[in-house]
């Protein structure tokens, strides 16, 4: 199954169950008004869900044409935004290159973030530059969306928690970061509001992709039009979002609706490409001695997307524009 | 006027207006189901409130016995908690203890981090002592609830933005917080659910306690019973909460119904006492040498309170026991 969140003029949007073609989708306002509300009592919205989908596939439900500029984020505010950074190839490279070591403790304690999350971006909303260059970049990231997530769960349990998966940019403001996290408080303004795929989808979209807790994958990030990374989301991510959350409600619990990513996807092999720029630049700065790859400027693309087993545009695409 | 959330089995609870005795409180559920939605539509609720609350006071309205057992955070679940540290003696002193420079740009740049805010515990909620000895301590705080917030708000604007005020116990478990800062990406799990006073209230209720963006409130923070710290939350306030507002608007705009924290607050004067253990502990680390105080344990008490310029208990008490 495969959710929406239509703009209607509310803070939240109107839920809809996309059609397996993605072409068209059902209103489920009648069910739960929002992806919130859904979330809030899964088990009860969720069978209802599951049958309009099917109606809709079937052709038994009224189908209205999707017009991606209305899609909002699946949660355009949510109670948390928590990313990790759990492809390890990312944080080394990107040390690597400005010579500072990684965490002692990179490859046993995860690094996450808490991000805000407010105010999240759908998937054509643009990119604003700032007012300054401040460096912006994306990062194409997979994320699950928990129900209720108690205290202190074990990684062994963790993915029973799991409702949903979608896609982030995780637009990152280069320049203001180092001062930002040289003050020892992790990041603010160095995170913007971060961007979602048109579409959460259920675990089962992902078929035998979705196992050990990872998302076995292929994310296609383009700036431009031009393939800037094909990267294989599954094997190198190493925490799984079960390590994760076991880590991220080590000492509190999760509210339901709370989004976690997995950080930037990252493949050693170069000829991946990568998932942002910071990367590129960090492999231009250890094999040329200097980044020659400019952060976004007006007027830039950003696209990505995951095909799913069967070859759809699994989560719909990010497709945003970087406006003054 | 001072609202409450009160327990009603839903995740958000009720909303009710608080009785000037504060022994008291009219339903408002007809106006606004919960806090949040009531600012999510502030111009139109808080009317209406205020009507309320002028007929709850006169004895026009239903009043029922407010039971403080049933009053949960004010918004139980909030789309953001930003929390900064404002007041610089606190930071200054915490880092000479442990023989660290503050950041270079300790008194321009304000320290902020993005707390989680899914789930956030009530007046009375119990303090869960945590698996192990993880140096479970309190900081009383002062907080502003925000309307919507645009990206880039100047100092001179934002406070115009301000709905409500109320006081936080942001909860740390400090033998955690050294190893995650290290990391590089900020609090995560050294800062558990914070905790939030009864009573969020409206500016005005402060009379000329409001102003220059900083509550001119003393903090009362027990131990139990003892005083351990009777803090002037105003004059050292180094960023007021219009600084602090065009700091995390910079690169972002913010939801309705934020939640922003002053950070502990902290006096000069060591008779003045404290509002967290940490800076206690750090005062007898640079007097003595090393730290007497313990770390709270299980049974301990911790009441935070600030009277209003009429000497009431203006936002209630915040009164937690320690639990294992």
């Amino acid at each position: 199954m495969r959710l929406a969140t239509l703009a209607d003029g509310s803070r939240d949007g109107r839920l809809a169950v996309v059609r397996r073609d993605g072409a068209a989708f059902a209103d489920a306002g009648t069910i739960a008004p929002c992806l919130q509300a859904a979330i809030d009592r899964w088990d009860e919205a969720e069978p209802r869900l599951r049958a309009l989908a099917e109606a809709l596939d079937a052709g038994r439900a009224e189908a209205t044409p999707l017009d991606l500029d209305r899609v909002r984020a699946p949660l355009p505010r949510a109670y948390e935004w928590i990313d990790g950074s759990a492809y390890l190839n990312h944080v080394r490279l990107v040390r690597r290159a400005r010579q500072a070591e990684p965490p002692p403790t990179l490859t046993t304690d995860p690094l996450v973030y808490q991000g805000g999350s407010g105010v999240l971006l759908g998937p054509r909303d643009p990119l604003p530059f700032g007012a300054r260059d401040y460096g912006l970049d994306f990062e194409g990231e997979v994320c699950v969306i928990t129900g209720d997530v108690p205290l202190g769960v074990a990684a062994g349990e963790a993915l029973r928690h799991v409702r949903l998966l979608c896609l982030a940019n995780d637009v990152s403001l280069r320049k203001l970061i180092p001062d930002e996290l040289a003050k020892g408080f992790g990041f603010f303004v160095g995170k913007p509001a971060t961007a979602f795929s048109p579409f959460a989808v259920t675990p089962d979209e992902l078929g035998e992709a979705w196992r050990d807790g990872r998302a076995h994958l292929r994310l296609t990030v383009r700036l431009n039009g031009v393939v800037a990374g094909d990267l294989e989301a599954g094997p190198e991510m190493h925490f799984s979002f079960a390590d994760l959350l076991a880590h991220v409600t080590r000492t509190r619990a999760l509210a339901a609706g709370t989004i976690l990513g997995s950080g930037t996807v990252s493949n050693q092999d170069p000829a991946r490409g990568v998932s942002c720029l910071a990367e590129r630049r960090a492999r231009e700065q250890i094999e040329f001695g200097a980044a020659r790859t400019p952060f976004l400027q007006v007027g830039d693309r950003v696209e990505i997307r995951a095909a799913g087993p069967d070859g759809r545009d699994l989560f719909g695409s990010i497709d945003q524009r970087v406006t003054a």
